[in-house]
């Protein structure tokens, strides 16, 4: 049931917006978390997450292990979506000096590996015996899942098989512990599914499958597992009890997968899992597990995500909560779970090509992902909120979480490597094929050849600019998405207005090539309204260009909490800030005066005014100041 | 430096809407209370606290201590809150059984308390050796100072002297401890100032002030007490770190009283603290304690105070946070610390008799306080948020504490009581006096005997009604608060208009009795704007008649998000429901259409339509349904 599958990222070369990102992350990100896993990047976090490889081969050297384990009980899965970043680079942009780097960190990787294929530093450097007695907190097979990925991206840009086998003889060895020797149990935070998926469409190998199919099936059956495991052990990573409520429900463990309504729990959990189920239904034609994946995306998409394509609203276990709770000021919307967010849709994509999926792999991607990361690559933040007020935004008790300025790095450093393999792996999310025809889900400037004999190369300034224009040579069929947000769109052939066939949010062509495909999309500002089912977005409205959801800023507006836009007039395109790179829009606004009196029964006086506003990605790079994406 | 003090409540005979209320408490909420203390009541939380008291007392004797202590470590002072109540109750209705009663309540109490004088039932039935080496926690201070509240309580409305004597007994042994001994320390939770000061006051003991002196003064200047103290023992009652970050301001001991400049931590421990402070500077004419209370109350009323009265906007710690952090759906607003406020307002109000002070006991009083009870007087609120949604409030992780009904009663029960002795003592914050002169701070339906020999029947309908006549006999001053809200406010004298002289909110008057006074107060509804520097309240309006906040609820309106009220149009009073035995407004709306759209692009679709209204007070009173006080 598979309608199309992801290019490789060798087969798109990027250039404009897309392009700059990937040189910032090639030239500044992945250099700089290169420092930090080695521990010589100055005044941040320590990581000591290579350390951790280096020390853990020595213990089965039987060496003294050194300064031993530090960090978190994940701290590997750092190393891991680095190398994937770093992987993908090298796609993009080919380094023989980063190549030499992986290949050194990979032999690291290698050496802490047991003789049996066991391969996790925390475990190996800290008490060899306490291997898999801890599932609900240990992230054993998340980071296995990290390594999974990262292997698979290498062996794609290398052609090296190093991490790959050595994940595979990894994964044989879960495969032996689960199903050979049958133990129970689930990863308390999954991510070895889709990883293991990747791992079977490269390879064939049919242990991953069969693994990825136990781990699916078996999740949710037994309620009790954790609670007998924890009984069984005394020791904990961070005391967490799975007698406490919602436990199950938190880690996606409370039902058989089949039986999923709605999405639950730890946002990026979620999200990962659904994804890996995703892979698992449409690899196996499995129409059942596909019902529920569909279901899980409308309750996301349609109750609990924000217009900048975060998800997850509560800071209280970074996770989902009810429909419709979605508070601005403390959000959390964790920049990976927005990540895993586009993971999703690229999956719902695979199955359906509908723009409803790319709609919202484009909203998280232009919004929440990239606003993840400063302009200059190198400050992240790993919570997303859409509104900040510098007295209350990092200080009130319940605000603690979101700041108003991005930090250099975390100590639970999830989302800064998460960026960095997303805009690395930007061409596999924008565009895909099948055996007749290539689709572009995204539109991303540069070159890409498909498997179809059609290759294209686009032209366009988008985000900021709505025309976008396509070279194709070749014969075959194209599949271009046309933005739900686009309600006046042109489309050129060879200059000639066409009238084309849309199918779900797509439109059609047959190309024979060469030729070229110009769309004009509507690049008017426009303003957002909120369902009346959101308590929190009583009478605001939000504004918006092309993909890009805006925001008011302190810096350019004075107290944006003061201002009242004018939903009456039309917002405009007032200039292209050199400092943001970006299109700055103006509105017609009142502001209202100031007033020490709390409460007070006279209208407050208010004075036209005009409001500028900023793509919310660009925001908080000027410094701590206030921020708004909904207005009254 | 005291310009005026309350009244006993002996001196006020209450009718009309306090005298209903009164009513209700002693029919219905102390005999409920009562029933609770005995664990007679059912399906409701376990209390224990007389068996405490019970148990306490054999094992003083040597005998087996029974089922033991069941509760929180300060289950005493709901003994000692129902005590204070019910001997309130007393003097505004004698009922012998309630004497009674009470008799044997203390006589319990009496037999709990150890030969030194040490009483609290925690550490005399658990371990005797604990005594005095948890003030970080223990709440053994709290406990004794609610004790002797009730014991001036109980004398003033009886004349019995067991209880004072009892208290006394225990304050001399507190004295012993912390002053002849030299032991260091403070209470963790205030609250042993005040009633340190109403012994004070009762008795004239110089023990009593010296102690609160020593508290006082001591607050905040050893920082590292708690610290030491948890060191040197081995136990803790919630594992609670003096070393967590804010714990010390959370506590109020973070440095010297006289430095305070913003209220912080726990609420109610605060306006505790704030009105011991109030009560010692006044006595002691200690103007540099007084200023501090004057900036905690400038800061709590102008930052920090919901347009109810609630203050403490956080779950976290039930506590203050940041000025203007003032969210209706999370809101904490616990009734006890509204019920502090007017503690702190009705003391202020002894140093400057000015209306601010007064407004702010009136709006908390006929807002959160009321709020807090059921019409019926059977369930409670300890939280009152200005904003309920059923699918959310009570559910979502950051809204667990925000119930949308009343429970019958809580584990921490503490706010039950504290409404009831507040209602059953509201002549003495309603009236106050001085040598020359009487004050009305609050309208009171009933008879008053004023020291200067001046007496008066009010008659109204008030807080339904805004018109007040007041027929007074005898000569001398008195002084009428005219509340800042009434904008246009009539006064007439023997059917005569006149202009009074006005000072400070109130008019002052020469009496020569008999006289017939009459106000008639400003009784149009009012539409109430926020300060543009309250984030979560950007382009909301509220609305008042009279004293009384107005809330939406759904039972009314059906979906009140989707209510926009129209700002242009005069709210009017609608009805009187017999239901909720209050006026009911309606004012002129638009209705947004219902949208399972997140977010659209078109302007939402809206209908004129009629919303309606209700008294704060008054909601949740009919099942679980949507509330709002602020609407866009």
């Amino acid at each position: 049931m598979r309608k199309q599958h992801q290019i490789s990222e060798k087969a798109y070369q990027a250039s404009g917006f897309i392009g700059k990102y990937q040189d910032l992350v090639a030239d500044v990100v992945i250099p700089w978390q290169e420092k930090i896993l080695w521990d010589e990047a100055p005044d941040t976090e320590k990581s000591h997450a290579i350390a951790n490889y280096i020390n853990a081969g020595k213990v089965l050297r039987g060496e003294d292990a050194g300064d031993g384990f530090y960090g978190m009980v994940f701290q590997d899965s750092d190393v891991a979506k680095w190398i994937e970043a770093a992987s993908f680079s090298l796609m993009n942009k080919y380094d023989p000096e980063l190549d030499k780097e992986l290949e050194k960190v990979i032999g690291y990787i290698s050496a802490a590996q047991d003789k049996d294929g066991y391969l996790n530093t925390y475990f190996t450097i800290k008490d060899k015996d306490k291997r898999w007695t801890n599932l609900h907190e240990a992230h054993e097979l998340y980071v296995a899942g990290h390594l999974i990925e990262a292997a698979c991206a290498n062996y794609e840009a290398t052609g090296k098989r190093v991490l790959l086998d050595c994940m595979i003889r990894n994964m044989e060895h879960i495969y032996d512990h689960f199903i050979t020797n049958g133990n129970p149990g689930v990863s308390g935070h999954p991510e070895i599914e889709l990883a293991l998926m990747k791992l079977y469409k490269i390879t064939g190998n049919q242990h991953a499958l069969e693994l990825c199919s136990h781990f699916l099936n078996v999740r949710g059956t037994d309620t009790e597992y954790f609670i007998r495991e924890a009984d069984n052990r005394d020791w904990s990573v961070w005391g967490s009890n799975p007698r406490d409520e919602g436990d199950l429900e938190y880690r996606q463990a409370d039902k058989p997968l089949r039986q999923l309504e709605k999405a639950t729990g730890h946002a990026v959990r979620a999200v990962y899992l659904y994804s890996g189920m995703a892979d698992y239904a449409i690899e196996t034609e499995d129409e059942e597990l596909m019902s529920s994946c569909k279901r899980l995306w409308n309750n996301i998409t349609q109750c609990k995500m924000y217009v900048t394509g975060g998800i997850g609203s509560t800071v209280l276990g970074e996770a989902f909560t009810v429909d419709y709770d979605l508070p601005s000021d403390t959000a959390y919307a964790e920049t990976c779970a927005s990540v895993g967010l586009m993971f999703f849709a690229s999956r719902m994509l695979e199955y359906d090509v509908s723009g409803e999926y790319a709609d919202v792999m484009e909203r998280a991607f232009y919004n929440t992902v990239l606003a993840g990361m400063a302009l200059d690559g190198k400050t992240f933040f790993y919570v997303n909120p859409l509104e900040v007020d510098p007295g209350i935004s990092g200080k009130a008790p319940t605000h603690k979480h979101d700041l108003p300025v991005r930090p250099k790095w975390y100590q639970c450093a999830c989302c800064p490597p998460n960026v960095a393999r997303l805009i690395e792996s930007f061409g596999k999310y924008a565009y895909g094929e099948n055996e007749d025809t290539a689709f572009c889900h995204m539109f991303a400037a540069g070159k890409v050849t498909f498997g179809n004999g059609l290759s294209l190369e686009c032209e366009t300034d988008y985000p900021h600019d709505m025309h976008i224009a396509y070279s194709v040579t070749g014969t075959g069929k194209i599949a271009i998405r046309i933005p739900s947000w686009s309600r006046n769109t042109e489309v050129a052939v060879d200059g000639k207005i066409i009238t084309p066939e849309m199918i779900k949010g797509y439109m059609y062509l047959n190309v024979n090539g060469p030729v070229r495909i110009e769309l004009h999309l509507d690049d008017a500002p426009a303003f957002i309204y909120p369902s009346s089912r959101i308590p929190k977005l009583s009478g605001m409205t939000a504004l918006r260009r092309g993909p890009l959801v805006y925001c008011f800023e302190g810096v350019d507006n004075g107290s944006v909490k003061a201002l009242r836009i004018d939903r009456d007039s039309s917002p405009e395109v007032a200039s292209f800030s050199e400092e943001l790179q970006a299109n700055v829009l103006k509105v017609k606004a009142l502001r209202e005066e100031d007033s020490a009196e709390l409460y007070s029964e006279v209208p407050p006086a208010a004075a036209p005014c005009e409001a500028t506003a900023v793509p919310y990605y660009t925001w908080g790079n000027r410094g701590e100041t206030e921020m708004r994406v909904w207005m009254q």
